[in-house]
């Protein structure tokens, strides 16, 4: 796919990431890397390189045949095993996994990635398509289409339409954090990003309890060695003599050749499995609570902008309140000073109007900042989960071939003792121990007188 | 061999052998068992059936063709490597092995076991045959042929004739051995068979130390085991989720896979090994002290007969000198008195020669019984050294066969741990827990005015 051309679907300031590359929503793109993990090297038509999430873009060259057309049954392709589809009144397709009860929907509408770049955000797929910051006059029904949580403004659940996932096929940490949630003891509401960290936290711990345990291990081969070595210096039968005394001498120095092979074990776990596990990632925490404040900052800022629209909102109301009575009182008295306070009313209230657009135009980019953040903070740390899993599996492989080769060399100590033992030749022994101590060969005779 | 004939060379009484088979020289016999060992099973022409030691008979169907015959350099069969041959100027080979200076003569004259049956004692190669306990009238020359040495009578070395060994091909106890010896120290002297019986106890004592050495390596694998269980008990870790973290709980249930596998070890050491090698041969030290105690007292009545002989010899130099001195008297003075005396100191004469002769006798008998001991005892010795330095290796061998398999079965605990490795798969494991702990999937959007 490296060298494909591609569009970007929405605008990403590439802050947050290292070699992260600036765009507009829209702009053209040549890809350059497109590792798994989510994140794609890409050069801009302007020659500047960079990293992205592959999710910000929709590839050019993607053929189009197999798109479902709007309102046609096309997916009869089949199903995995356990899934059926049923129909919704409104014209989605809903799936259900008969074994797990997983279920969801998949719209007829064309993939968000197949519309037209340029025209929607990806924040806010719903209704007119609309340049963001641009004011204009406030409606009612636009109102009601989304709700505010926590300073966070979903779509309402009534009359939105569906969102396609950013990364559909992966369940990426980038898709299903959105919300915050109760806690346990259901006191304190937890961001979805808090979890995520405690996930990453959690894995931190879990890998240095595994090198702990590895230490345990260490420490039996090493006395377990120990032992072997010092049994294996015992003067226990040292006067057996012979091919017999050879075999046993050499059964003892096997001893000590499995203390080798042990020592060796754990000398190898401790540099190939215990220090690896340990060192990974030494400053994780830190760097953690450093996404963790930043994200938080910017929770915080979205807070505060949300405030300002709550205020400007209110004064807004209060103004358009005051016009509309002096209005009424100009109806009554028809003075000359009314009409000069309506025109007044009008100027605060137009002001007031333009205060709020201002704070929702600032509070929405608070928000699209926060998003930005939160996508690629969670595709970080779904990278960072990756590594780690392959890191630990990595070494606990290590680990059965340091296992592995341990039976290997333990049985290699056995084997000349095996071959002195087929040696042991009982009439060779007596003969060496005979001539030695022989006292005469010389047999008696009778005596004569 | 079984089943061929043989002719006995030497009597043989069997009292010390359980099953032993007594038989004069001479006689003919059928074999019937022809074990290693040094006995063999028989029977004589009456029916009655046997052990006795395979030195004592010549085969009757042996090929004579091979016999070297006397003066003529018939072996020129290629020797072994390392050793060569000389002719000493009596016409006896002699052999040097050039490796280890070892030698030994090779004397050309008929081999015993071929000479004829019955005109020859095994104990007495030289000089004429004559039947044990016939009195004979003393020589001078039979007395400078031998020469007693702690009661023991042993032909002259200056004037004996070439000895063939008992078991020439060898190293036999049984031939090794005549002769006292002093002791380190030099203050005592210590009989060939005290030093056999030295070795039996020493071997014992070293199948006693490789027990305790196997008991010391059992207690170390319980240990070791011991160990690997309580680790693999342990929580560390136990958290892990997914695909890696069934690989880490497989790797921490293989730990107790191992300590099964090496507590089977120790287990099988115990039964198979140790408690073999204590229990062989239980009542070994009281049986050795019954052979000392046999032997010893055989030496003790050897040695009191021997003082018989001695005073009877005396008594009968005594009376020829007072023969003698009668006989000078009776020369110059011829009187009938003196003749009487005479005539007494004749018979008191000849009965001290007769007593002399029956001494000897009975000290001939003394030894023939000690040396029919000794042959049979050392053979038997031989038998038992055999036997366990063949058990200690069969044990020694089983040993390494149970190290063998240990390192087989510890190697098998550690496949299922590398199974769940290939398995461990990150996308899964994020699919699992996403599905858990995910908190919203619904994307936040532009506020509205």
């Amino acid at each position: 796919m490296s060298g494909s051309r591609c569009q970007t679907l929405y605008p990403f300031s590439g802050e947050r990431h290292r070699q992260g590359l600036r765009f507009a929503a829209g702009e053209l793109l040549t890809l350059l890397q497109v590792p798994d993990g989510g994140w794609w090297e890409g050069q801009k038509e302007d020659g500047l390189r960079g990293w992205f999430p592959a999710s910000y873009v929709q590839l050019l060259e993607k053929p189009r045949k197999v798109t479902p057309q709007p309102g046609e049954d096309s997916l009869n392709c089949p199903l995995p095993p356990g899934w059926q589809s049923y129909m919704s009144p409104q014209g989605h397709r809903y799936y259900v996994n008969t074994f797990t009860n997983a279920n969801g929907y998949h719209t007829p509408v064309t993939p968000m990635h197949q519309m037209e770049p340029g025209h929607m955000s990806l924040r806010k797929p719903s209704g007119d398509p609309q340049s963001p910051g641009s004011p204009r006059v406030p409606r009612r029904l636009a109102r009601e289409s989304s709700r505010t949580i926590n300073c966070v403004t979903f779509p309402h659940p009534d009359t939105m339409q569906e969102q396609q996932l950013l990364k559909p096929t992966e369940w990426s940490y980038c898709d299903y954090f959105w919300a915050d949630k109760k806690d346990p003891q259901g006191n304190n509401t937890v961001s979805g990003f808090e979890i995520l960290l405690q996930k990453q936290l959690k894995g931190k711990q879990m890998q240095k309890e595994m090198a702990e345990f590895v230490r345990e291990r260490i420490k039996i081969e090493e006395e377990y060695a120990k032992n072997l070595s010092k049994l294996s210096q015992n003067s226990l039968a040292a006067q057996e003599e012979g091919t017999l005394g050879e075999a046993w001498a050499q059964l003892k120095k096997s001893l000590a050749d499995e203390a080798e092979v042990h020592l060796k074990f754990s000398s190898k776990l401790q540099s190939e499995v215990e220090k690896p596990l340990l060192n990974f990632r030494e400053n994780f925490k830190k760097d953690m609570k450093k996404y963790d404040h930043h994200i938080a900052d910017l929770r915080k800022q979205l807070a505060s902008r949300y405030t300002a629209v709550e205020k400007a909102r209110k004064a807004l109301t209060e103004r358009q309140k005051d016009l509309e009575m002096k209005t009424q009182q100009l109806e009554i008295k028809l003075s000359n000073k009314t009409e000069e306070e309506i025109k007044k009313a009008r100027r605060k209230s137009t002001q007031a109007g333009d205060d709020l657009m201002r704070c929702v135009d600032l509070y929405n980019q608070a928000q699209s900042k926060w998003f930005e953040e939160m996508v690629t903070s969670t595709l970080e740390l779904e990278r960072l989960e990756v590594e780690r899993v392959e890191m630990i599996r990595q070494h606990l492989c290590q680990y059965t071939q340091l296992r592995h080769e341990t039976d290997m060399f333990n049985q290699s100590t056995i084997e000349p003792v095996d071959q002195l033992l087929q040696k042991v030749e009982p009439a060779k022994d007596r003969e060496l121990w005979v001539q030695e101590h022989k006292t005469g060969d010389i047999r008696p005779v009778d005596m004569e007188i």
